[in-house]
């Protein structure tokens, strides 16, 4: 960057943490008092339940700095909390954001990472409420726990799915897989090569599926209005089939989706076939679609049949059936979580 | 170790996660559902508030696992957590923990590691109730938020002090300072001979402060009983003159301080003599003490005195009058934050 760059050592941690979080302003009945103490504090109603949910993301095992850029990365790193309160059919409503900072980055840096969470935390209705900002040795950690909140009994879990429910999921699947395997592809086409420009062109689509994931609060907000509770629900972080399992192993459940009925775009398809990956493979393990896949009773069928962006994948059956993908030709084959899993 | 090791990759993150987690129970009722969903589901009544509190730990930053036990550290990690929500005149009650685990480490280290976090959790009464388990590149990541509960509008900030106030702590200063300073001589004594013993007879005290501190709910509910409200209150954990000043600012005011009211214990001055520091200095710069620091109206006075372990040791003035220390004889030196800054 040609821009002035700022050491951070020139405002130590409470200086930076002044200038990160100036000019916030609480915008939730629910917030008493945000940064700035050794806590915050929060008052829910009696109807309300709280849900807590946290992620902690480090460089280079969940993000390479050489193709995101630090807005995009604090906007994703703020949404994908959100999308864990969705799937449990809350709002979200403040986070802490914790960041440990190596020596590499600068204030401007860190304001540009700040200003995406800022940017997230705006859209989506949410405070800033607290956190901690520290040295870091090696590379950049985000450790950012959100606290939302659901109708008094209204908080779905995974473990409410029964036998005969369907399975439905938002939007389509494996494009953030396939848009992070084409930004892996241009790294390596463009390494040592500083003239090097990568090709995006029809594959927008893909690239800010991985760059810039959204949460499906209006699939949340849709279900409501339909009056549609669902029994068991999650976010797609780690893949449909993955996230499936759970579904099933909490529940005591099988379930059954077929080939045919899972929701691939075109560009997913298309890049997928370039790469040689199944386009299937991407949709059930690729993960980070942040997509709810939840499921719902049989009655309420034609019901989510008629909201736009849900699609029916299949049913849950009983425990001892297992859990299987129906191909096209009728074939069952297992399902396997083979979904991102850092430690494995 | 000579005990049998076994590989983080052999369980995977969801079987590390149910290992670490297993014949958890939540004590608290406000904790409706812990691990394993999207987040967990808290209620808290109308009459509570919701505190907030998160503390990012790295190593080599934080922490030198050459001298701090995997169990104390993970004691410690939760310790200072809780301390932050008393510091609020609250009760901590769920903690989420997310850890950023590097290749060096076995199941059986992190289950130490665990242990120390559990113990913290029970000693105190607190619920595990989320996290997030990661491969990391760069050394242990502890990232912990804790969830703590206040009566409504009862949550002591920094900014109530005022004019004429009298400023106390409880128990000792520094000796969690000279603890790591001594850790850090025989460290360096020892690199290299492996038959090398740390003499730490007569200083298991400070020793004790810094490798397991306690958080002082004691103190709060000595307050309680005595029907004392502070108006301001913090936690010493980056040094008695930081928080102080943390205190004035937010509340707009100044303080004065004396020197021979500092209460240092022996084994902190004999170690900072030893080592050529000023014990005073090791008391109002050291941090890590995790006492409390507060302000309560000067009419109470008398009923803090009566509290064992609680010692006044100035008063709040205007802030125009700034923050000074008084020396003993008589002579005013202004206050300096140079606390632990790991950004600076």
């Amino acid at each position: 960057m040609a821009e002035k760059q700022t050491e951070i050592s020139t405002l130590g941690e409470f200086g930076l943490i002044d200038k990160l979080t100036d000019g916030l302003s609480a915008v939730n009945d629910s917030t008493k008092l945000a940064v700035g103490d050794d806590a915050a504090i929060l008052h829910y109603p009696e109807t309300s339940e709280v849900l807590v949910t946290t992620d902690l993301l480090l460089e280079n095992v969940h993000f390479d700095l050489t193709y995101v850029p630090l807005k995009h990365l604090g906007y994703k790193a703020a949404v994908v909390n959100f999308s864990d309160i969705y799937a449990m059919n809350g709002t979200p409503k403040q986070i802490t954001v914790s960041l440990g900072i190596s020596g590499r980055f600068t204030v401007e840096h860190i304001e540009e990472l700040y200003a995406g969470i800022r940017l997230a935390c705006e859209s989506y209705g949410v405070d800033i409420v607290g956190g901690d900002t520290t040295a870091s040795h090696q590379g950049l950690v985000i450790s950012i726990t959100c606290i939302g909140e659901a109708e008094r009994g209204k908080a779905v879990r995974r473990s409410g799915a029964k036998d005969t429910d369907i399975i439905c999921v938002s939007g389509d699947l494996g494009a953030a897989y396939m848009g992070l395997q084409l930004l892996e592809r241009e790294k390596i086409a463009g390494a040592g090569n500083k003239d090097f420009t990568p090709d995006f062109a029809g594959k927008e689509y893909i690239i800010e599926r991985q760059l810039k994931p959204e949460a499906r609060r209006d699939v949340v907000a849709a279900l409501a209005e339909h009056g549609v509770v669902p029994t068991a629900m999650m976010d797609v972080s780690d893949g449909l089939s993955s996230e499936l399992m759970h579904i099933c192993k909490a529940s005591h459940t099988g379930c059954r989706i077929y080939q045919d009925r899972i929701p691939i775009d075109y560009q997913t398809a298309a890049m997928a076939e370039d790469l040689g990956i199944s386009p299937l493979t991407a949709a059930l393990n690729g993960g980070e679609d942040y997509e709810l896949v939840f499921t719902v009773p049989l009655a309420a069928h034609e019901t989510v049949n008629k909201i736009k962006g849900i699609k029916v994948i299949g049913y849950i059956c009983k425990e001892d059936l297992g859990c299987a993908l129906v191909l096209t030709n009728g074939e069952e084959v297992e399902l396997k979580a083979r979904g991102f899993n850092p430690l494995a």
